[in-house]
């Protein structure tokens, strides 16, 4: 059933009043598209519909709500019935509500939580942002290393539907540390009475609290791991990270990307969501930034107003230089960003990048100041000898850009910052200033009336 | 162990001739970190090492490895080891090769899989680039209604470690129709005598042969599944697309945009392995494409060339101006393309949208207008009628620069293309030319020297 269709037959339920009906469709639903449904209903009526779904159900489809109905749901809800929901959350699903809420809501969430999930839900607020240890969860299945398969399976039987997954349970000794890890596969596949010790892998494959996320969520896809193992700094085990939760954080990262190469602040907002003054202070700082910088290359121009003055044609090629500049070292830096963040390629290959590019600009700038010399002569009926000045140009610069939008983003990741982060405002701001003073200066090199 | 370390461990074991200690210590490695290792490992030695592994750990290292190394292993290897291989891989993952392998390696691939694979390989290959059918395997569990969950165990410890996935189990009727579908979690929880039919869940979501895969891979993370099965129009299971592919798709599309955004044509290949003259031509028709739509924006400005030539100073603020327009129309394209892509907005939103770009274009028109009027004065030295010119065109461009930004992308997915593939070039020229009309046409309004 089409989500409109759903949110049509619910509202016509809630209108009729017929709660048993209501009941019984809801029962049979998704909770995405439950939450879907759920963002289009009054908000007088959610907490009629919520109390109308089954205890599971109701936290499943919560935890899928964007923050603004979450939070308005918390606020009808009573004590009682927040505290069964929490009850049925799974503790990072918590933490992530926890982390959208205002000060006063995340308060009744903490009270209405067992003193237990409170003390993992606060270890867990603690990891820093984008850290493995912010995104992990702390229900997992442990097992020993001295358990009968047979023994395993009753455990898991016994835990089961507490557990995020039951699919990689996890092995650890006395004190904790991690020695093995099972699947549900394997278990399956094993005769009831082999030891875990004996069906175990044990070159465990984990990562500590303070890995980056996005960089678990790339080991986990090279890996085909459903969940990464995350240890302390004394190789104990504190939690484990999903593919659910993975496979999040891929896309966010690439929506914050995008956003961040456009200029842009990531925001963890929908579009429709984030009001425009919000949307104003996530765009601005980088518009002004680019606008001052551009102070540069205007002062060039200042400089050579007395040679434009003589020949204003070369006025007419100035967005074009720049342009081409600008976008064929914007190929480069988002390629080479790209690279590094997919561990492509490291900061230790920097000669065989320059190289590379060296090569490919070469070709590129070639290719545009054969065409540019047949526009400028042909299509803009520029004098040959300005044209001729157009062409070397273009070649001189697009190397340059290249260059540059190949050395800034391996630079800056070697100081340890992120390249999508620094590069982009730096980059544009030379390769600009860069095409302005080669064209000048091969101008005034090559035509007698500028002297 | 690091992959450097291992790679040494594996070349001195090679070296002394140890081969002993190297198959222990190549049967301890995770698939991924061997096909890091054999990409470093002479070429005449790869078959050596690869005969060294197990058969399935030979095979899913093989699955990872890229495919020029892929490539020089099958040539090297003999026809028994060959079909040994391709009978350990996956189907999906022999497509995935056989799309990246010259003509004759296909034919000695096809020639040494089993008819049964081959006719499978052949049907998955038919299916449109992109689509669900293309990235799918077909090596799942079927289930029957009326089974015991005791079958059900019988059926997967036999067929278990042929299958990608056991955790996950479709129920089909006589004529293939896709009736239910279990977790191995609701098996392992529920009673050895309960039916199929009593646990299996019936609002089974699934996608056609012919659904985008990024789309897939979208409702994947949405609906938290490690696999989504694959149906025909008539609903018949043909396949099932799982987490771990998914999780590449969003990686790999998540690239794609990014490279699409910059001007360059999408490559599946890392960095270091495309080729100078590969590179180029994926870069090359954006760069040439971009500077011949250039010619408006000269003509735009050799119109306007006895105005200039009256006050160069106007020239000085060109690069500024359509730069800050390039960018606050980059920042909404980017973003509304994004949302897009997400599914945050529809085309049918298109007046929300349009609405909130107005007061946020208006909220930054407003701050550069006054900025840039301030930069203008103190730092460019410009009188403050041209400042008054170069700020109003501010207001107006980036309001005119960000509705184009938002109208271009849901136009053009409206006609049914990818905002993404069609929009930027568009994009650019259009604001670039709109930045200087705006320009000249306040300057010549406001400014009596130039009438």
């Amino acid at each position: 059933m089409e989500i409109k269709q759903l949110y049509e037959q619910v509202a016509e339920y809630l209108e009729q009043g017929d709660y048993q009906a209501l009941r019984a469709l809801l029962a049979e639903q998704e909770p995405f598209d439950l939450a879907l449904v759920c963002e289009e209903i009054e908000e007088e009526k959610l907490p009629l519909v919520f109390r109308l779904m089954s205890k599971t159900l109701a936290a499943e489809s919560f935890s899928e709500m964007s923050a603004d109905i979450q939070e308005s749901l918390i606020r009808r809800l009573s004590d009682t019935e927040l505290k069964s929901v929490l009850d049925e959350l799974y503790i990072d699903d918590t933490v992530d509500i926890i982390e959208e809420m205002p000060a006063n809501v995340v308060k009744r969430i903490l009270a209405n939580s067992d003193p237990d999930s409170r003390e993992q839900i606060n270890t867990i607020l603690n990891y820093p942002k984008n850290s493995a240890g912010s995104i992990m969860t702390v229900e997992y299945i442990r097992l020993e290393r001295n358990m009968s398969v047979a023994d395993a399976f009753v455990r898991i039987r016994r835990q089961g539907t507490e557990k995020e997954t039951i699919y990689t349970c996890y092995v650890t000794d006395s004190n904790k540390t991690l020695v093995g890890v099972v699947t549900a596969m394997q278990l399956m596949l094993s005769d009831t009475d082999m030891l875990i010790s004996e069906i175990m892998e044990t070159n465990v494959i984990s990562v500590t609290t303070d890995e980056d996320r996005e960089e678990v969520a790339r080991m986990m896809s090279s890996y085909d791991f459903l969940a990464m193992p995350v240890v302390d700094r004394d190789n104990r085990l504190v939690g484990i990270v999903t593919i659910d939760d993975a496979i999040d954080v891929v896309l966010e990262e690439a929506t914050e990307d995008v956003e961040i190469m456009a200029g842009i602040t990531p925001s963890d907002k929908p579009y429709l969501k984030a009001g425009v003054f919000e949307t104003w202070i996530k765009r601005i700082p980088w518009l002004m930034l680019l606008m001052l910088s551009s102070t540069f290359t205007g002062a060039i121009i200042s400089n050579y107003e007395e040679s434009l003055s003589k020949l204003v044609i070369l006025t007419a090629f100035i967005p074009m230089l720049m342009g081409t500049a600008g976008n064929a070292g914007g190929q480069t830096s988002v390629t080479v960003i790209r690279a590094l963040s997919l561990g492509d390629v490291a900061p230790g290959d920097i000669l065989r990048i320059l190289w590379k590019e060296f090569r490919v600009s070469f070709l590129c700038g070639v290719s545009l100041a054969i065409v540019g010399y047949g526009k400028a002569v042909w299509l803009d009926g520029a004098d040959p000898l300005v044209a001729l000045v157009v062409s070397l140009t273009l070649l001189a610069t697009v190397i340059a850009a290249k260059t540059v939008g190949c050395c800034f983003p391996v630079l800056i990741k070697r100081l340890g910052f992120d390249p999508a982060v620094v590069a982009s405002p730096f980059i544009t701001t030379v390769i600009d200033a860069l095409a302005l003073v080669v064209y000048f200066a091969v101008a005034t090199a090559l035509i007698p009336a500028l002297n």
